[in-house]
């Protein structure tokens, strides 16, 4: 819009041949950074109060959640070393795939080898490899809703049609497997589950994976199971990879050391095939991700040296730590919600940093849906949260818990005072 | 072809609805890493000598091309700090995009802003970005041949038509004007200039470059400069960046700390717009930039938050002591080409990592090709070259001399007793 008015009123610009591409523009208009970003613009700058950032999964800055000790030395290491300064292989170095092989079969069932791991930036660039593999004329991918953002911009530039399954809050948000069945065609190549979940902060039983993975087989489809948020879990159930039931239908685990270790920063992820039967490698899947990787760019060799050291030297107890500052934040923030007039919470959140909310419009006086309660949030009380149109769920707001348990407090305290003050007076 | 060969043997695969994108096996065929992994394939296990590697651009491992202490310590240091345990801006963190503009500002007659730096990952990312914001139906754009596969990759993958204008070997590798301006058209977005060289270890002078703005102002395209290996010149010429005629025409420039501090396994490049005139911006091309930019993977926080010391600390005498050392190894290396039967090499190389050789296959009495001589080369003498083909120029090789001095001369030597043997006998 301000590029075309430029382009009229400044005619020298008419000699030059390129243009953007627009298709991005449409891929990248809602990320979760971008969203966050506007609100941050929003805040009063005269506020003499911080800003409480409830909106982002990254609590890497509050000292609390500082990362272990074991885990700065190993990549320290690394650069020392200068053995890791070289370009890596686009798979991955060796030591570092195979440690990460080793840390997934403590939870499965049979064991992976270093040829099913492929290191990549964060989780982010295993979503982008996942998908732009799968990504065929015609083909259509199966999301949750509310999900991620991130699936919905790359399925657009890979050209994926989306379709979207809900999530069941009143059954602790489990996939609607009746509306999974009703959606696949047989041009559906894959579902997404995302557990522990973001936005909701459930956490799937063993029997709710099996039946997704029995479902996906019937259709024929792939199962990416995205485990980002993996062993961060604080309610009654324990974390179960889907890998679990690679021996049912192929599945891609998607994962990073972000959340675990609390290191968004340094961009070490994975996509790993969790596929007993080798499937993906009869069909060529693994042959085309292979393919992929090598026109894509890796992760830093020097991050990918200190991999293998990282894993093996985290004590449990740092692990121990940080579930325990997550579970009582949850609690907190759980406790503090219910005192919140005009909002609802369908569930207590048993992993992931967050959870969502459900805005009761009727009962707020000037508000016009999410959006707008965000901004005015932002504007009024220094106070950033999510809102869910972002994730796919209009009405509602994702609340990340995940941030200093007193910072939370005093959030959660002005996001109160802030729907006193907008409700409607009887 | 395993693959349907795999299908019709097991029907047990028909039930599953996904396939491989097959469009990424196109883009993804011809890579560098790609071609030298399967010639390392091809090196005899029982030779006693060790492989030489002439085909890559990564002298990293050797002791004598260790980076410099203050690099290491810049990041180390960043590690140290937890500060930049993070998630970044997606453009990059502020004090990164401001040390990698002071850092270009020293050779520009203009002064560029942390707003005109993209941090990227490497400068194949920074590719990668550049290709995508152009794309758009119809388009295309002028590759140089000989040139760099990754390109064309990329060029692949977002859907841009591909054309070649050569790069003169009796004019020290320059650009074939007239070439450009009768390839270029109306649909023509930009045109693209390494410099220095890679595969020809060519340097451009000013005058050279400064033709090159004209003519690409003359049809209305912008120019994409990789200077990649800005600085690692050692003959008559100094480097010239591109930017230097940004405002003839708006240039992007793609760089990265992988060539000049020879930490490639770091990830660290930019994507810059030298446009003192801003044309990029009101054209949209930089929020398409910004757009993309969004849903892409970003370098680690933490290696970025090493930038700025890392560009601050380093002393002249480590640039002083690498360039000593290429210059070396090239006056080696071209001393001792001479020497070698059935190969002529047209300019003795003044930048980069690398010469290009012409094969006289005409001398050679069982070789077939650049690719059947490089398969040979490897299997008889553990020696690795790069086929001209895999970048465009068949019956060439292109030969890196950024290797430990002791092992080029030890590969030549390999490579004379190689042709000797595969002479014409008169
Ligand atoms: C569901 C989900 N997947 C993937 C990611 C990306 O994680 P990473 O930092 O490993 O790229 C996130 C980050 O917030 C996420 O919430
Ligand atoms: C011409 C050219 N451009 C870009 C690159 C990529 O460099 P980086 O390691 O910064 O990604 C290379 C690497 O060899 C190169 O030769």
């Amino acid at each position: 819009m301000g590029t075309e008015g430029y382009a009229t009123e400044n005619n020298e610009l008419d000699k030059w041949g390129f243009k953007p591409n627009r298709d991005l523009t449409a891929a990248s208009e809602i990320t979760v950074r971008g969203v966050l970003t506007t609100l941050l613009g929003k805040v009063d700058k005269d506020d003499k109060r911080s800003i409480v950032p409830l909106g982002h999964g990254d609590p890497s800055a509050f000292p609390c959640f500082r990362t272990t000790l074991a885990a700065e030395d190993a990549v320290v290491d690394s650069f020392r070393s200068a053995k890791f300064n070289c370009y890596a292989p686009t798979v991955g170095i060796v030591p570092a795939r195979r440690a990460v092989a080793e840390y997934l079969n403590r939870d499965l069932p049979y064991k992976l080898s270093e040829d099913d791991v492929f290191l990549t930036l964060g989780c982010l660039q295993a979503i982008e490899v996942a998908l732009t593999v799968l990504a065929r004329p015609g083909a259509n991918i199966l999301f949750p809703r509310p999900g991620f953002p991130y699936y919905e911009s790359r399925a657009a530039v890979c050209g994926l049609e989306v379709r979207h399954f809900d999530l069941v809050p009143e059954r602790g948000w489990e996939v609607d497997l009746e509306a999974v069945e009703s959606l696949a065609d047989k041009n559906t190549v894959a579902m997404v589950v995302v557990n522990p979940g973001n936005p909701c902060g459930c956490v799937y039983s063993y029997e709710h994976l099996k039946i997704v993975a029995e479902t996906a087989k019937k259709l024929g489809i792939l199962v990416i199971a995205d485990e980002v948020y993996a062993h961060l879990t604080f309610g009654s159930k324990q974390f179960v990879p889907m890998g679990v039931f690679g021996s049912i239908v192929p599945v891609l685990t998607l994962g990073s050391i972000s959340k675990r270790w609390i290191v968004p920063g340094w961009r070490l992820g994975w996509l790993v095939t969790t596929d007993p039967n080798g499937i993906l490698l009869k069909t060529g899947m693994v042959d085309t991700i292979k393919g992929y990787l090598d026109i894509s760019s890796d992760p830093p060799t020097v991050i990918q040296g200190g991999v293998q050291q990282l894993i093996e030297n985290t004590k449990e107890d740092f692990f121990l730590k940080i579930r325990s500052l997550l579970k009582k934040a949850a609690d907190t923030g759980y406790d503090r919600l219910q005192d919140i007039p005009c909002v609802t919470c369908p569930m207590k959140p048993e992993g992931s940093m967050f959870v969502m909310v459900k805005l009761n419009l009727s009962k707020l006086d000037d508000i016009e849906d999410d959006v707008d309660f965000c901004v005015k949030l932002a504007r009024e009380e220094s106070v950033i949260v999510l809102p869910g149109i972002a994730v796919g769920l209009k009405n509602w707001l994702r609340v990340t818990f995940a941030i200093e348990p007193s910072a939370l407090e005093d959030g959660l305290d002005r996001m109160k005072a802030f729907c006193k003050r907008h409700g409607k007076k009887q």
